[in-house]
């Protein structure tokens, strides 16, 4: 039977790596796969999936009005849905998908980060962890050595964002990953480049 | 480092037996562990752990204004704390013990359900599942022999229900435990003992 | 489909408590399962799968020369095969389980230990390591606090063996578990009772 | 304290691109890692690890005469060891490396595949399956669409081979990757193209 996976990370773990690693498994066996990404992420371009060895690929975009089950139900033919940046879909998106992999028989794997620069739940995370029939750490390390979870937001000077949107991809702010230990006791991230 | 795990299931999976077991491995060594449950759930009386297979055993209660970083900040020798239902755990309670982990150096265990009787998650456990630096499924199975996910409600004739409060223990309720599938399709599902 | 799984840990985790725990679930769904432990284990009896947290139970027992697939080719309306010691099977009857699981479809749980007294690889384990489709770690501690992956057997006074035959059960050996850096390190082991 | 992970597959799955991806996740931020594979897999060359995504990389070679223990000891800043084709190891170098784990405190990442094409271990993937302190799968499909977990070597006619030598990597012999049920009912694996 078809399950629904979510695979998180902290950002900058690799996830849109294992992702098309994933896509290439299936074509390579001539099975048809659809991916997407979220429209709310063109750090890349829009509709644009990158890994930062350097592979990318052009992908459908989904957007919060996008009905997931609405589409698959019309699906023909297809091996497996992976969604990048499934942190953006909202908890209804959620609920399609993982009655789209139960009911239609579709696999869905989606790749996202579990917490914001706050630590707090993404919805459509918390509804992925809730719902998923598989989860699945993909591990990257903070600049102490150990392993990073969160995703501390920082200003043009390397200087913690502690309030603010919870979506902020334009701009000045970046992101950096650390561990909760970093996290709690705010020690300053080390400035490095993450182009 | 001490870490914050997050071991879930359905309902019915053995999440108190496993919890009973490692309280045990410490003791074993000499250890010392503080063992809670919550005092919403006193189905088999207030403060006790009861495994299906027999053994139980008095703990300590919880209730949502308990201050777990400040009592756990005084707490001398502690090897580890294991907390039941822990699906009744506030956020802020989630961030105190994740925080406990990480700062105080205090390993976490947390056993409880992801989801409600609808499929919707329980405020803590989704910051559990946000914040959790192990996450671990207890399987169990559904009456069809697939993985249990849900935790359907059913009145006193067997009789699913759909709406109401996301806790009920007391009454005529009771709960099944149910995968994705049946839990979609509305299966009845098989009216069985599980006092 | 049905799988073969394998649920290893150090010697007094807990894996007769969780498969004793399994057994129940689907029993309490009205469903046949067989549990097996292995002849050569006799410390609690012949034939009997002991918690350390007080249930036991009778079960079939395996020596090497039973034939898996032939016995569970003529079984009826079985839902899942238990196997505890699972380190005591020869190569060829994990295989013949694995068989089993993938050819008769017959989910197969097998529990043991991987390692000797001497971190060597027991032949069944190692097979069962090589072709089981899910394998999970159930986890205990070293007196030191860091998880344990090793049984080291020592003395009658608590000196550690570091020679002898793989299989030593009688007399006045005991077995304690540590974990990788107090194994190579030599740490002397505490003295507690294990009985 | 650092850890021995092993993170197996069937061939064609990912491993390079996962072990890459940790490389750069290291790197990123300026620490030193080294990398090993295989001098016996010359498949891209010698000493290359390649992504079948495209990244390919220039790496060291190891030998069944390299001691890594050794080596390791005299290592400084050093803050990972990866390896590739890891089922090509000695069980003794398995042991030199979790030992440097454990008593030089270098986390050690080997990737590999369990099983040749009769199903039968690797003696290196054997310790490795049996020492390592984290084992995790890297999930690819078989043409059926089941988890694959064998890798079944054909001939240039497409036509399986079940005798022969455990390493052939020359030659017309090629390698597809199958399920359990179809390795199991010798289903003849379609002919596609793996370069």
């Amino acid at each position: 039977m078809a399950k629904l996976y979510f695979r998180y990370s902290a950002m900058n773990a690799g996830k849109s790596t294992a992702l098309l690693q994933v896509a290439h498994n299936y074509e390579e066996h001539g099975r048809v796969v659809r991916l997407f990404t979220s429209a709310i992420d063109h750090r890349y371009g829009v509709g644009i999936i990158t890994s930062r060895l350097g592979p990318q690929r052009k992908v459908e975009v989904f957007d919060e009005v996008m009905d997931f089950y609405a589409l698959l139900a019309q699906a023909q033919e297809l091996s497996c849905v992976l969604l990048d940046e499934a942190q953006f879909l909202t908890p209804e998106q959620v609920r399609q998908l993982h009655r789209a992999a139960h009911v239609l028989g579709i696999p869905v794997m989606c790749y996202g980060i579990r917490s914001d620069f706050r630590g707090e739940p993404f919805p459509g995370s918390a509804y992925l962890l809730t719902l998923a029939d598989s989860i699945e750490e993909i591990k990257t390390i903070c600049a102490c050595g150990k392993k990073a979870t969160f995703n501390v937001r920082i200003d043009e000077y390397g200087k913690r964002i502690v309030e603010g949107e919870q979506i902020a991809i334009e701009g000045d702010v970046r992101y950096i990953q650390q561990c909760a230990q970093c996290f709690y006791l705010h020690r300053v991230p080390p400035l490095f480049d993450l182009t």
